[in-house]
């Protein structure tokens, strides 16, 4: 069966299957566990199950807990695991060792990087943020507000693609930027060195928020000079369900960066037990309490199946995979039903996913998971579509849009059994 | 063998069989995995086992994670856990359902009680806590002081045993009180419902700390009138290393209770993905981001065994063990040895620990644990040993003293492999 494309050659199911059988990453696939009978398109919320984890999980849990009970903590190199699993992050965002810690959850990351990052600057009263980031940083710049401005209230500055811009709102009275580098809903993705140079230029810092970045795309913190960065983990880096994230300070403003979250984890003598507060010399300062232990070893295993990717190759077919999605849907899909492609087409600023805006997306969504083919839906129009280079292949690709094309044409999402109620993730 | 003691009828081993052979909990013993060899004292530290956990994790991630993926969320019911396994931990510190929500590590629980306790105060500028409390607490707090006071700085009044005392420090400047039910290091319990009508009496509003106390001891927070508390689930709740905290709070504080972590899972819709924040109704608003789902699920099957237990068992058992514990501890060691119990003898006055002064405690205690008998040190000169009603027994307590008794009288513990070296958990 073959498709055809507006302007490009055409491709058919195929030529899928030999872009897999050259696949250099074709071979990661077996490293993962997915269930029969499902194409799984929504690695960017959920990643998948590494097939070493759960055999590493029952080690842990009954030799190092079982059998090491107390002991575990030395012996097993528990204590400094937010700092021995998050060098195991650090080469995947331009950071070296000893520059990265795990933290709880993004959101309590993202308050940590940000009071401290706003501390740096005393004297300027403004906090800009996006508009369209992911809502937990919006949430929780608003605690950080108003926490640090309670003597003198801080303003808040948003800004979108609709204007302002960053461009607009930037002057001498901002203190800290955050942005996320890939936006949750749309795919785009920001140019870090020359956005956080333009926030250096009036002497800002910058937060950049990695959840949709690391694991999916190109991230080199330290070439791009930032100042913090946090990210999760749970993503494109198959760390399981809520695994812990992480935060990066640039070496520069460690001596001076402040967290907010002062456990005694992050004290420079923890177990001095002192009663005074003083933090830890390195980035082990933005600890906070006992780590989250059996969600930690289930992220480290996947960590060290990153340790052996060729992440250029990564790249390269996720650019290849969403390229493919996005022609597919243009040719297949757009002219018949009016779906937009809303992820930029431009690949330097294209993230690893693709978003279409399309009517009743929630229900289309849910009619394509019945189908097995997995997104998932953001509201008010957008349906996501996540493409994890580890684990999905071209005929993935072809198939999902196969799928959905069958789903719009046959109408079987107006059925009332996929109508939106209750909690949707 | 018999032993002398003082004042009190002769105690053998056979005795303490005895008792075992009796105990209406003895049968939760067979519950955990306990490794061979060892007489397990460090259950206030990090709690043992279940033999369930280890099945259930690894169903949780190769079934829910591994299969379900994204849709686990809603069909396994993970977004709602941390109250659903909240509303197990609620019947242990005296809470209804609706009441308890998990949150990340016990220092983030704390920091996000004591912002939201201290903001139900806002005229009033003093934060009370003690010198000898876990110093995870004073170093939030100190925190929580410079961000609410950067207006008018808030002052800081320690107290303890020693003086200053409650009574000398409240007054009508008092904002909050934080204070840890039972000691970590003497095992010394508050009255809590003395204490918290003590406070409230000046107005001010309690965070009570349950590390030590839950699973350990009876608790009634609504009895008692309580305001605020956060307890952590690894100790004597067997959760798991750094499984997560919780924290509650009472139903007449909610609609006021402003969090300072903000995060999307506390807001009140956050799928709404709305631009602007509002705090969820009821305690969930006290949740921050996305959870640690398998840390979590080992907490959850621990708190479903600890539903099986009558309470008053575990309060009758934990009191004969500890007050066995002295009281060979007087007849065969203080008077030959000059360890010191500092642990109060009066029941009411106790937690579910013993810890004895002596000097080379580190040494003695590396020793100790060669020997197979497993509690900790704490600086600079105290040994403690954490007494679990479900897995310890009353032969455990006897054969723990006779090592003890053994190590001191070789003096095994000079040798230079247990001097003290690196970290010490």
């Amino acid at each position: 069966m073959s498709t055809p494309t507006l302007g490009r050659p055409a491709i058919d199911r195929e030529t899928c299957a030999a872009l897999d059988a050259a696949d250099p990453l074709a071979a990661f696939r077996s490293r993962f566990s997915l269930p029969e009978g499902v194409v799984y398109l929504d690695g960017n919320s959920l990643g998948a199950l590494p097939r070493d984890t759960a055999a590493h999980l029952q080690r842990v849990v009954t030799e190092e807990w079982g059998t090491g009970l107390i002991r575990s903590w030395n012996d097993a190199g528990w204590f400094a695991k937010p700092q021995t699993v998050g060098d195991l992050v650090a080469p995947l965002i331009g950071a070296g060792p000893g520059q990265v810690v795990l933290g709880d959850s993004t959101s309590a990351s993202i308050f940590q990087a940000s009071v401290a990052a706003a501390r740096l600057r005393p004297g300027r009263r403004v906090i800009v943020a996006e508009r369209g980031s992911f809502p937990t940083d919006l949430y929780v710049l608003e605690s950080v507000q108003e926490l640090l401005g309670a003597g003198i209230p801080l303003e808040r500055r948003l800004i979108s693609d609709d204007g302002p811009t960053l461009d607009d709102v930037l002057d001498d009275d901002v203190a800290i930027v955050v942005l996320t580098h890939v936006d949750y809903r749309t795919g785009r993705m920001h140019d870090m060195a020359d956005v956080t140079r333009r926030i250096h230029s009036v002497g800002a810092v910058v937060v950049w928020d990695l959840c949709h970045s690391v694991g999916a795309v190109p991230v080199d913190l330290v070439g791009a000079d930032a100042d913090f960065a946090v990210g999760c983990t749970y993503k494109y880096l198959n760390g399981g369900p809520g695994s812990p994230s992480f935060i990066w300070v640039a070496e520069k403003h460690l001596p001076d960066a402040r967290p907010a979250l002062t456990g005694w984890h992050g004290h420079a003598n923890p177990f001095d037990f002192t009663v005074e507060y003083a933090p830890a010399p390195g980035i082990e300062r933005f600890r906070v309490g006992t780590p989250q232990l059996l969600s930690m070893s289930a992220l480290e295993v996947s960590l060290r199946l990153w340790a052996e990717v060729d992440f250029d190759a990564v790249r390269e077919k996720s650019l290849c995979l969403t390229e493919l999605f996005i022609s597919l849907v243009d040719a297949r899909l757009t002219p018949r039903w009016g779906v937009e492609v809303v992820t930029p087409r431009e690949s330097a600023r294209r993230g690893s996913q693709v978003s279409l805006r399309v009517s009743d997306g929630y229900e289309i969504m849910q009619a394509l998971i019945e189908r097995g083919v997995i997104g998932d839906f953001r509201a008010p129009d957008l349906i996501r579509f996540g493409f994890t280079p580890l684990y999905t292949s071209y005929t993935d690709v072809w198939d999902a849009v196969d799928v959905l094309e069958d789903v719009l044409d046959s109408g079987v999402w107006r059925e009332p059994r996929f109508a939106r109620r209750g909690t949707v993730t």
